[in-house]
């Protein structure tokens, strides 16, 4: 299907985060020629205005609020930081060239700026999201992790030297890496129906070997684990410019159900952001009801294990969902986990013969 | 250049690996014949056993020698067990699959053959390499690590699917997975003069955004901290192949120096096999002497820092070579360490316009 009313989502975007930027330069410049101490205020990221919202189906702020004002003595450094930060994001954003959380620490020094340590730098980066509600990856921050994406979908790139190019997700049967370039990309072409989203990056060759992209129409997505922030967003953008269903395969252990519970319903440090998750996507394995009906081979559950289990019984991303609930209990009362190579038990090819087809089944 | 005279190379080694696994299999059979019970016997690699050459600058076993005979009720399980991986590598090879270790722990369960644990598995492997002379990666078996290329390099697939497929790897500006269907493929065609080896991610990223591969005639690879042993393979065949000189840029500590050591001179794990290593690259920074000569901004270093450069001191691949043992000397010195973002703050673009042609030149 051709996805042309979307052609222009990357671009549009990015006038919004320069907008956001001059915005909130243009406060304080305001501010400033109003004869007032420049004054930024933000809601509050601590823990009490914190809260879950079961409509969004993701941990949104309260409406508490904190302010830096360069007239409190102990604002000025904070304030100055921000300011900073905005700045070095519109100076990277305008060059085109992305960055990480450590470059911004040490380019911090390049402009006689201190933080004092990566803590303090990376702190300012997140009061800068909260501040334009925009994540530091759309102003071309972005993190060491790397995952991969395969199947049938034409990106466009965007990035400088490239602009126009485009390349299909085939193009690299080792995957196509989730970079800077790739999620800036606009989606151009796609025959795919569905996303397979998968932890392990030997399942994912497996997939790939076993053509499960053509067999499923899917767009294949490698996790490695927990999903960094910006395949969340690139997961979220498949669901939503795409129209396509999200099934998350993971280990069956608290881990591996909790990555796939981050990408559907984000994490609490996210609490400032929307676009990082994608609520309607599913977790379809490993279940510990897999477990017991494939007779898995397994391993004992661990005491971190189940103390994390009582802790996600309690959370609220898991509440009023019967099937979480079930399958926590079911981990607690069997006490085993499995990895999701543990189907090779049954031959190496079973878990996509066999397992994938009956569970994207029963998850749809 | 063209390269047409390794343009087999890959196809070679194929028949090669099988051929081994058939001779394996054919010892057997023939004592089998003979009436006596089957004996394998390989080089020992007891830490005795592993001794370091200064000609090949690698280590490499010596002449003690182990043997598994079904003779011996000892020797009946892990002799089982080898046959089993070879016959189960040689499946592999002839089915075109690709596996990880962790597959092949669970895979031989569909085979009623058992492993105590990951790590009995992990060793009958290594077993199969020693006895083979070949490493996992050629009998379809790699590791979950992912790391990148970029540059112009032209590739031509072997895996199915793909076969005679090409791809430029300045295809993807996020760079190019280095996975199975990468290391597996035919080098076709490059204008590189040289290989320039990264630590760091987003160092990566700031080459390709910076155009290093034009400016420097240059493929860049991504090691992701220790470079996989399939990268290093991958390191190996572009010097091999393509005569391509190799320098090596890590974080300027203990850590970041042994990675590139390990690159060079390999590890006493691999002493069982060649080709992992590349003993004409160099490490070309960031050296001790780099952090005091830049000015770079410095963490303390830790105890941890400060015991490893001890054991580094008196390891063999260190000796004999006047700039490591400064190296060292000076690290523990200065007592500092360096990343390669401390570079940044001198701007975004000075590790790329001023560091990196001053150091090629310095190393070549």
């Amino acid at each position: 299907m051709e996805q042309k009313k979307h052609k222009s989502r990357v671009a549009e975007k990015k006038n919004e985060v320069v907008a956001s930027l001059k915005n909130f330069g243009t406060r304080i410049y305001d501010q400033l020629d109003k004869g007032v101490f420049p004054t930024i205020s933000m809601p509050s990221r601590s823990t009490e205005n914190i809260h879950y919202d079961p409509h969004l189906r993701q941990f949104i702020l309260g409406d508490k609020s904190v302010s830096r004002s360069a007239r409190n003595i102990r604002h000025v450094k904070p304030f100055t930081q921000l300011s900073w930060a905005a700045m070095f994001s519109n100076e990277l954003t305008i060059q085109r060239k992305t960055s990480t959380l450590r470059d911004v620490y040490y380019s911090a020094q390049a402009y006689n700026m201190t933080f004092k340590d990566q803590q303090e730098s990376n702190n300012i980066i997140t009061d800068l999201e909260t501040v334009t509600g925009f994540s530091r990856e759309d102003f071309s921050i972005f993190p060491e992790e790397r995952s991969a994406v395969f199947g049938d979908l034409t990106i466009e790139y965007t990035v400088p030297g490239y602009e126009g190019k485009t390349l299909n997700l085939t193009s690299h049967p080792d995957g196509v890496l989730i970079g800077p370039a790739l999620t800036s990309s606009e989606f151009a072409h796609t025959t795919a129906d569905k996303v397979i989203a998968i932890e392990k990056g030997g399942l994912f060759t497996r997939f790939i070997e076993e053509n499960v992209h053509k067999k499923h129409n899917a767009l294949l997505v490698l996790t490695a684990g927990q999903a960094p922030r910006q395949t969340r967003h690139f997961i979220r953008r498949l669901h939503d410019e795409l129209n396509l269903p999200v099934y998350i395969f993971t280990d069956g252990d608290p881990w591996g159900m909790h990555i796939a519970m981050v990408i559907i319903s984000g994490s609490a440090n996210a609490a400032h952001l929307r676009e990082l998750n994608t609520p309607d996507a599913v977790w379809s394995g490993v279940w510990a009801t897999d477990i017991v009906n494939y007779k898995l081979p397994t391993d004992p559950l661990d005491d971190v294990d189940i103390k994390r289990l009582y802790e996600l019984q309690k959370d609220p991303r898991y509440q009023n969902d019967p099937l979480w609930q079930r399958e926590i209990k079911t981990f607690l009362k069997i006490r085993k986990k499995a990895e999701q190579e543990a189907f090779s038990r049954y031959g190496l090819t079973y878990i996509v013969d066999e397992y994938l087809p009956t569970k994207l089944k029963q998850t749809t």
